[in-house]
Parts: structure tokens; sequence; C-alpha cells
């Protein structure tokens, strides 16, 4: 496949303040153990800077838990005859970022006119992919006429928090050789997290480096001074490591030897082999439509970067390493939104994924005893163990100031059916049924007993319910029989059912263990039961599914008119008397979501009715919405009207500009549903490709913007490349 | 007994502007077919004059349904010297309203300066108790200069309502005869309520009387002009008619002839007669305390002045007459908190409130069928024919000024549980079975069927529950296993269990149709298993029971602590997000009623435990709590503590000073509920008076300030004369 290297850019020229806060996350890189918002060198916390951390957390007072953002390693704020060079102080008279993401390299041009002289820094970075604990820079500082240069580089320990200060102290360390070393420590004090950093600058003069520590300004930086000639560069490069309490590998040993520029050379060249060989991978060719295919490829750009390669069970924060928005949880978006990429691309990384949720099993358990249930019910915001992260009160009445209850946690039931479905998906994809004697085995039973114990019956009656819940659309809390939550429950049966006939591919040993602790007969007797009986919403007269019970009831009303009725721009449309909560009006696709799940059970009359009744009906006040909706209208055979939420879905962080601030609380970031999602549509939606009865299937449905789509999957250890073109598909190994 | 009449007067003296609607309250006559607010004559609809009427409603527009206020037949407003006689516009001399509530007559005496004349009007005022259409008034007016008196007196047509107006055109007859008569037609045109008035003056000059139709002031008056000399009396005496559509009684003639000085004499004399009567049978007599004593007998007198003699099935609402606060809707009150007194001083009224309910079945099975439901779900706020006038939107948000969805009619299932507890006391009080073939074994079934499809279970478990419901502590909506409303259908199916049992005593023709329509031995298995195996939360170790699922786990602040969380003194403390919702405050006693009317199924430690332990938590922010607690008070052997509550239960309308106002809604009214559970107080609570195993028994706890209880009660057909003293009770037959 031939890649059209200029269109995978992302360029922002000239410097725009109000573009911060966005570009912080459209320039993000990252390596899966940290995420590095796409900032300047010389910002500090209040242009939310933020090296975020994946899977350590910390809870300051009664704040909520969230993760840990290291002190930033990259700063630097270099000055020309005094003069500060920051865009910050300098309106620059040329300026440019570029983020390369065939590369992964984030580079930055700016020239800035000081007393008439034209001064230029130019950078580039990039993560290690290979040692995920190092990130590496070049900065290259030159002027047009002679002056006195001073380099100012190192680590800002003023660190932003939402939730912070997470740090209570600081140990540092400055070595003889141009390494520095800061260790903040959180309350628990075994807890902390390690930066060093070595730098070395190259110059006409090579001087060695001096080292500050600012604690007031909580700086401590590489300085020096060079009285350059016009035309003289003063360059300096440097590798620093991350390291935390949490981590098990060893921690990387940084000196003055660790940096310079020929291992940054070397290093540069290994990076962008390693992502050319990803994009080898996973690249989505979209002919006909360079919009489209910057958009998706970029989409996935950010999947790489935060894709856990380091660790054998770890999974992705619904903003991903972006920073701490939402408590860098783990939400159901890994497991039915993220994850087919990987499954299709990178198995070990989905492999990866569901493993966290394996390993965190326990904590599903805990939870659900705590609700008076057995079995699994998984956290809704899941950190570290399956704890869950997700507060009684999670959104603030804008009238009175006071905490709305709300029941995230306690009815969103269906979380536990998104685990059972990724691990249905990671087996019929990879074919790989390891993790059968790894937990998996465990993980659908406990999650098909807790959905067993969720069912209730009228006691003089025999349809099996599930009432009490909240469904994937937030706005209507507490509703009985909600059809994507049901229908989900019945999957989870069915694949416990599946998974119990398989019993016999276990090794011996662990088959005892399991037969040791379930009584698999009874449960089979019982998850058969509970599948044939459990009901399952249908298709009225009209040929539409009711959401929930009593849904048709409700007043129907446009989108529009809802929104009408906002007494408060900010006002939340959910909860108890929300103005969606007694309409029809949703936030998000539910019973659309379900249908593109279960497409081939419906006929192209019901998914087509459903897919008219509800897109007029849905607010899509959720990144989660637009992408169901793409693949529904694909199976509805309308790619032309797939496209636009295709497209929306695919530009959620190219484009930017979402909503980044509840109040003085920072709620941007990147969005991983979305971008797996767009995949999911290329993939599932217009090339039409689905396992069915273990075998790929193709029935691609391209919209007329798109003549050719060609990419790789890898199925069940067969790596294919796939050309779709008009109403064909093709699959070659490759 | 001796009563102390004197103690049995509701005095005011002076004119209070400021009380002029408490007072509308305090001084109501009522013979069961209307309630007459106790206004004086020259007041109008800005003063809240009422005669409201029961079992007729209306509807406007999108407002809710409520009882049709009849024109005001007791308009007056004379004059003297061309200078109107009226408190609103001069202030009196000396003015005395005065309702002697043994004779239940209402009182009235101004005295007016005019230009130094003294003027004195004095009027008294009764409804018939015999014909209820009929109200009877004599007025006296004399002056002690000679001066001109001009009568001005008549009906008054411009009519308050909360949600009116409902009559959209009048017919208006003027008789020969001195009499009136106006005929008001609501949006139905078959729908009216007609009054007729005849008034005769009596002078020394017994001149003839004009009549006067003013259609802007909406007056339709007799009228006359009177020269007297000091001393002299100009009287006038008159009777009204009242009569609506929904009558099915003869219309009472009224003419000229049917008023005169003698006539009204003599239905004065009758009418004290029915009274001394009644309280020959119920007044109670309370040694040692007046204030008690005037409490309970007042509020007996309004029990009296509601109850709906004149028809065999008709009920009571929630605000008696005294005007169309809560839509004129029959509640839970009228079984749980006003049956017992007719139960047990006149049986046949409580019979013709049961019957009420027996012949609303048919709205009950429509209700629950609109639900979902077989069997009979009752009217949270019953109007005629059994029709729910509960809206969906019962509270406004006082910070959006919005509509709170509330779910008081559809949750609050314990309604029909009320109603078969009603039943069950009937036939426990009277003996009188007679009703089990009128309709009672139909009902009971019918709520004991409805509670069996309410039974819930985990499909794989073998607990009965009843989920998602509202107890009496409205203030926590859509719970799990309320104690009250679990054990109150437990009781259901054991009464259905029992009338199953009696059903061969029911006549043949009627047993054949029972048996054709009920699968008797199919029911009496369900309802046999349902009582088994419905879960009933039981103390824990603590010696307290749950009011519902989950209840210790909430918020354990004080009440004030809750009240102090309060942005705004008229928010609503329930619904989702109010301030008690999520803490253990509740509006009223829930465990506590319940544990009052099983109290034998506890141990005294359990009872007191409770007690305790709900009583620092309850706001008592319903008229329905207070004698509850008075109860269980003496059940926990602690009558002093018991004293307080029933002192605030007696006194709610003899005080009154209650909210009469939301907003521009009038919502106050008298208290029929905290009467009739005043009543309950004495009778079940000091006295200890209870009936077990078909017999009375009686347990009595005398507060200190009471030394002897004496009153009449009947049992089973008998009357006994109940005399009570220190921790003895003596029943004698009379």
């Amino acid at each position: 496949m031939d890649i059209n290297k200029e269109n995978w850019l992302i360029k922002e020229e000239g410097f725009d303040k109000s573009r911060i806060e966005d570009n912080g996350n459209r320039f993000l890189l990252g390596n899966g153990y940290m995420g590095i918002r796409g900032t300047l060198s010389e910002y500090g916390k209040e242009q939310l800077v933020a090296v975020n951390l994946a899977g350590i957390y910390d809870k300051v007072g009664d704040s909520w838990r969230e993760p840990l953002n290291a002190p930033n390693f990259l700063y630097s704020k270099p000055e020309f005859n005094n003069t500060e060079l920051s865009v910050l102080s300098i309106n620059p008279k040329d300026h440019k970022v570029i983020l390369d993401f065939y590369e992964g390299i984030l580079y930055r041009e700016s020239v800035f006119c000081v007393d008439g002289v034209n001064v230029r820094v130019r950078s580039e970075r990039f993560p290690d992919m290979d040692n995920v604990h190092l990130i590496w820079e070049k900065c290259v500082i030159d002027a047009d006429s002679a002056g006195r240069l001073t380099l100012n580089a190192g680590i800002d320990y003023d660190i932003w928090d939402i939730n912070g200060p997470h740090f209570v102290r600081f140990e540092k360390e400055i070595g003889h050789d141009g390494s520095v070393s800061i260790k903040g420590f959180t309350q628990k004090d075994t807890e902390f997290v390690h930066v060093k950093e070595a730098l070395v600058s190259v110059s006409l003069l090579n001087r060695p480096l001096a080292v500050k520590d600012d604690e007031k300004e909580k700086l401590l930086l590489h300085h020096g001074i060079f009285d350059i000639k016009a035309g003289e560069t003063v360059s300096f490069y440097r590798v620093a490591s991350v390291y935390t309490s949490k981590d098990t590998d060893a921690e990387p040993a940084i000196s003055g030897e660790a940096i310079s520029p020929e291992i940054y050379m070397e290093k540069k060249e290994a990076h962008k082999k390693w992502w050319a060989l990803k994009w080898d991978n996973s690249a989505v060719k979209i002919e006909g439509d360079e919009e489209a295919e910057r958009a998706v490829n970029y989409s996935l750009y950010h999947l790489h970067s935060i894709a856990p390669r380091h660790r054998d069970s770890m999974s992705i924060p619904a903003r991903g390493l972006s920073g701490q928005t939402y408590k860098g949880a783990v939400f159901w978006d890994t497991e039915m939104f993220i994850l087919d990429f990987f499954l299709y691309t990178e198995p070990r990384v989905a492999r990866t994924l569901i493993k966290y949720r394996i390993d965190t099993l326990k904590g599903a358990l805990d939870k659900a005893k705590s609700y008076g249930y057995k079995g699994a019910f998984y956290a809704w915001e899941s950190q570290e163990g399956g704890f869950d992260a997700c507060s009684d009160y999670n959104v603030t009445d804008v009238f009175t100031k006071r905490p709305m209850r709300t029941f995230f946690k306690d009815k969103q039931v269906h979380i536990s059916s998104a685990i059972v479905f990724g691990l249905k998906k990671y087996f019929d994809v990879t074919g790989d049924m390891s993790l059968l004697s790894e937990g998996a085995f465990e993980t659908v039973m406990e999650c098909a007993i807790f959905y067993s114990e969720l069912l209730v019956k009228k006691v003089y009656g025999d349809c099996y319910e599930i009432r009490d819940v909240i469904g994937p659309d937030e706005y209507h809390e507490r509703v009985n029989n909600n059809f994507y939550t049901n229908r989900m429950a019945k999957m989870v049966f069915t694949e416990a059912l599946r998974l119990i006939d398989k019993l016999d591919t276990i090794e011996d040993a662990r088959k005892e263990e399991i037969i040791k602790k379930y009584n698999v007969k009874a449960l089979k007797e019982i998850f058969e039961d509970a599948s044939r009986k459990l009901y399952i919403p249908a298709p009225g007269e009209s040929g539409v599914i009711p959401q929930f019970d009593g849904y048709f009831d409700l007043e129907d009303v446009s989108v529009d008119t809802v929104r009408g009725r906002l007494l408060d721009p900010k006002e939340y449309w959910g909860g108890a008397y929300g103005v969606a909560s007694h309409t029809q009006v949703i936030k998000q696709a539910d019973v659309v979501t379900c249908l593109s799940l279960f497409k081939d059970e419906y006929s192209s009359e019901v998914l087509n009715k459903n897919y008219d009744y509800y897109e007029k009906r849905t607010e899509h006040g959720s990144s989660l919405s637009a992408c169901m909706y793409s693949l529904l209208a694909c199976y509805c055979d309308r790619p032309d009207e797939a496209y636009p939420f295709f497209m929306k879905s695919a530009s959620a962080d190219i484009k930017g500009g979402g909503k980044q601030w509840a109040g003085l609380v920072y709620i941007g970031g990147s969005h991983p549903a979305s971008e797996g999602g767009a995949y999911m549509n290329v993939l599932h939606g217009f090339a039409g490709i689905n396992v069915k009865d273990g075998k790929l299937v193709a029935s691609p449905k391209l919209p007329k913007n798109i003549k050719k789509l060609e990419f790789r999957i890898i199925f069940k250890g067969i790596r294919y490349l796939v050309t779709v073109e008009k109403e064909k598909a093709e699959f070659k190994p490759c």
C-alpha cells in the first residue's frame, strides 16, 4: 500500500492562545505507558501540560481518585539577550507545530524576534516505543545576529492535576554528569513517581551545563549561557525516564552517557521503523476520500499511542492518556468500541486489554457482593484492581449547585456483558482459546451468574425480566427490561454455555480446579433456562422495538423541542427531572447499538424502521453514539447516511473543539471510543467484514465518497490484505 | 355522661382579617352532602366562601379535576343609612363568631357603629341533617337609633374555585313568592348545580321584598328597605336548597311557604336533638383535661359534619368538605385513620365508606390493567367511580418552577391494602358479614390478586419481594421491600384466605356467581403460597426494622441537619434529589405505622427500639404521622410520650394555623385523618381497646394528664359505656 505521507501531518501554523487546550490533545504523544500532552516546552500547568501515567492512581481528600501526572521533564524556556523565547511572552514571528503521525514525532519550529534579531527554536520529540519509560527530545536554537543565548531546560515539578496535588514531598538528585532526578511521593509513602533526565548541549564551545533548582517556581533546570554568532547553532539533546512504584521491570539507568546526538539519531530511526511496521499492519487506505483517510488513520495513531504494549494485563481509559478526565478509568468503551481495532490488527494488545478484565474479576465479585448479588458486576469506571471509581453523585445541579444522585455505578449492569462480549470477540477473531484456562472461563461464568441473579420474574408469571437498570442511554434511569441490557445478558448466558461445552479442551489440572469450584451441570441448567426464558423486547406492529418497558408512553417530542426547554445550557438532560427524562429523546444509540450487534436476528425492515425511529430522537450527547448509527445505517444498506456519522466519529479528535471544561473541571481529552468506532465503521460497516459461524464474511457497503478501501487484518493468526471496491471485497493472505 | 357545654364552643371575638381563611375551616358546618365554610354572610370569593359539594367533580382545561362549589346562598350585606354593614368595610365595634359544636349551629353577632348609631347584626345558621339539601338561617338586625335599613340577601354566584370557573352558564328563576333559583351548568351540559332559596322578612311592617339581579356583581338578591325605630328589629329567615345532577333523590320544593319563623324554630329544635343524639353515642369525656376533651370532641364534630349519611356508598375526602384542596379526592386516610370512629360509633356510616370502595372496584381494576396488572389497584386520589385524580406531576420545583414527576399514583401500591384493612376492621368490629355478598368478597379477591401480581422473586431464589414502591413515607421513592407495604400485602393474602373460608356463608346464587368468576381453589393456593413466602423485613441485631432495603445505608443525620440544608424553605424534601431523599430522615410514620397495626407480633423491646429509632428521624411532615406515634408510644407503655402526639393530632383543626397556601393555590382545609387519628389515640391508645380473636380487649395506658375516660362504643351491635380509670377499663352494655 502506498501512503500519502503528506496527508498524515497535523499542522498548526501561527500561534493561537485559544487553541492551547485543544492542541494538548491533538498533538498528543504516547506509548501506552505515558501520554504526553501536545504542549510546548515553555508551557506550565496553566497550559495543561501533563505527562499522564497509565495505571497509577491517587486520591486526595474527598476528591475522586485520578491517575497521576508526572513532573514535566520536557520543560525548556531559553532566553536570548535575557528575553524569554516563549510564545506566552512574545508573539512569534513564525510558528509551526507539526505532528507527523506516520512517524509518531512531534515537531516544533518558532521564530521569535528579539530586538530586531530573529531567533529560531526547533525541536522534535518522541516517546520510546520499546523502553516505554523513556522519551527523547532534540532542540536546536540559532539567531540571525550574534547574541547571548541562555539555556534553561529540565524538569518542571509544579504539576497540573484535576484533584491534586498528589505529591506531598519530593526527593531530588543532581548528578555530576548532566543528569537530574526528582522523585515525588504521594500520601502513601510507598507510592512514588521518579523522573530522571540527562541532557547534553552541543555548540561550538561544548561547555558543561550547571543545574539550578528554583524551589519557588518548582523548576529543576540545566542551565548554560552561550554567546553565539549569527547562524551558529546551539542544540541540546535529552532523554528522560519515568518510573513508578507500580512498575515491576527495572528502572532504566539514566546518566550523562545515556544521551548524545548519535544515540538520539539511532533512537529516532528505530522509532520511525517501529511506526512503519505498525502502519504496514494497520493503515487504512481510502481511495477517493483523503479527508476520511486522514481522519481514520489519525484515530488509529491515537490508539497505537495508548495501547498498553508494555504489560500483559492492562486496559485503556476512556480519555486515553490525554489527562485525568474521567478519572483515568476504564469504561465499557474498551470492549465495545476500542477492542476491535486491536483484535484485527494486533491481537496481543487485545489480549492485554481482556486480561485486565480477567485479572480484575475479584473487584467485580466484590462489587456484586456489595449489592447483595453473587457473580461478577464489573466496575462502571474501573481503576486498578477493578476498583469502581464511579461515585454516587456524578452530576451537579446547575440550579442548586448540589450534587445529584446518579445511578451509573449501581444500575448500568450491562457493563459485565461488555466484558463477556469482548472475550467472545477475542475467541471468535483470534481463534486463540488459551485465555480459557487463564481465567476467562471463570470470568464468563461469574458474569453469567451475576445476570442469573439479576433475573426476576413475577412469582406467578413465566417471563424472566431484568428490572431497574440504566441502558446505554443514560438519560433514562431505573427502567425495566432495557432491550440492550436484556439481549446482552442473553448473550452472556449463551456464551457461558458455549464455554462450558469447551471445558474438555482445558488441560486436566485446571479443569479439575474449575469443576471443583463450580457445579457446572447445575449452572448449565440455569443458563439454559435463563437464556430461553429471558424476555427480549420485540418489534411491535410498527416494527419498532421499545427501548424499555413503557418507552412509547413517554412524551414524543423532538430533540430540538427538548433542547428548547433548557433553562440553563449546562443543565443535565437526564436524571429524575431532566428535560429528556420523561420524553422519548435519548442521549445515544441504545436500541440501535443492540441491533448493530445482533443485526442477523432481525429483518432489514425492522433494522430500517428502528434506525429511522430512534435517529430522530437521539441527541448524540455521547461520543459513543455516532459510530453505532453509522454501523446500523450500513446494515440497513444506507451507507451514504452512515458516512456523516462515521466522519463525526473519525474526526472527534482531529477536529477537536469539543467541550473542554465543566465549570472549573477539565473534561477535555481524546476519545479512544470514537477512534475505535471509526475503525469499526470502516471494517464492519463499509467493508462489511464480520465473523459468522467462525468464518470471515464481507458484505461491503461503500458510500459514494469512497472508491476503494485497502487495509490489512489478522484473522485467526493469518494476515490478509483486504481490498474493497464497489460491492466486492477481496481477502488475500499476505 | 355530663357534658360541660361551655367547653364545646369555638369563639372568635373581635375581627382579625388575617384569620379569615383559617376561620373558614374552624367554623365549618356540614351535613355530609355539603360543607359550608365558616365565612361571614358579607364575604365573597376573595374570602374563600365556599359551599363545597360531595361527590360531584368538574375539570376545566388542563387543570386538575376538583369538586364543585355551589353558588353561595348565604350571602347577605345589609345597609344602614346606605352604609354597608360589613366587617370588610367597617371595623365592627363588637364582633363575635361562635360555633356551638354541641348543637352544630354557627352564631354571629356584630355591632357596627354607623355615624354614631350602633347597629347590631345577629345571625345563626345550620345545615339540615335530615334533608341534606337544605340549610337554614335566621338573621336579626336592630339599631339604637332610628334609620333606614336595607336588606340585601340572596345568592352570590361569583364562585370561588381553585381550578374554575366550573359553570359556563346559569339559568335563573325568580318566584313571586320570595323564592329565587339559580342553576349553574358545567361544560358537560348535563351536569348542573341548582340552588333555590326562599327568604321571608319579619318586621313591624311585613312588607314583601323585591328581587334584584346584579349580573355584573353576580348577585341575585332579595331586596327591601325598612325605616326602623330605635330598638326595632328586622329579621329574615331563609331556607336554601342545593341539588345537583348527581343526586338521585327528589329535589326539595322551595317556595315562599317553605320558610317562616315557626318552621325555622321547629327545624332548629330538631337539629339540636339530632346532635344531642349523636353526642350521646360518641362524645368522649376526658376527666382532668378539658383542653383534650374539647379538642377531641371538636374533631368528632367535624367527622360527624362530613359523614355521608345521605348515601349508602360514598366516602370522605382528605380535606373533608372544607373546600377543593386535594381535589376533593379520597385517600387511604379514610380506611386507615377516619374509619375507626364510625366503626365504633355509627357503623352504618362505616359501611357507607366501605361500600364506596366496593363500588369503585371497577376503577381499581382499570387502573391495575393500565399498569399491566391483574386485580385491583385502587386510586391514590379517588374521585367518583374510583377515577384516580392523582397526576404524574404533583410537586413544583421551586428552583426551576417546573413540575416534578412524582410516583405517588404509580408506586404507592399500599393503597389497595388499606381498602382490605378497612373491610377487615368492619367485619371484626361490626360482626356484620352482609357486605361479603355485596361485593366485599370480590374486592378482597381482586386486591389479593393485585398483590400476587406485584410479587417478584429472583428467578433462582425463593424469597417473594415487592420492589419499586413508595411506602407511607413519601420522601423515599421507588424503594424495594418497604416493611409497611409488604406486611400489609401479607395481611391482604390472609384476609383473602379467611374470606374464602367463609364462602359457604354466602347465599347460594351469589356463591355460584363467585365460583363461576374465580377459580377459588387456585387462588387459595396462590394466596397461601404468597403469604408464606413474602419477605417481611425483620428486626436486625439492633432490634430495628429497616423501612426498606438499604435504608440503614442512607446518610444518618438529624431532621434539623436536613432542614438546615434547604436552600429555599418551600423546596420539596423528597423526590430524587430532595434534602431528605438520600438520608434516613422520613416524612411520617412508616415502620411505626406498621408496628402500631401489628403490635402483637413484636416484642415490647422491638416496639420500643423502633419507636426510639424512627421518632428521631421523622419530620412529621404529614398530618398522618403524629397519631401513629401516639399509638405506638402507648403500645410501648409510654403514654406520657403519646400525649403530645395525640394533642397534635386532636388540635390540628381547632388550632388551625397550618399552611394555607402553596404559591397561589389554596391548600388549607380541615384534617379528617388527624381528627380520626385523635379518636384512635383515645380508643386504641389510652383506653387500649382493640379487637383480638373476635373479642374486645382493653389494655389502658392513661397519660398522667388524664384521670378518667368515658365514652360509648358499639361493638358487634351492642352499645357499651366504656370507663377507663388508671390501669382499668370497664365495659357496660347501655
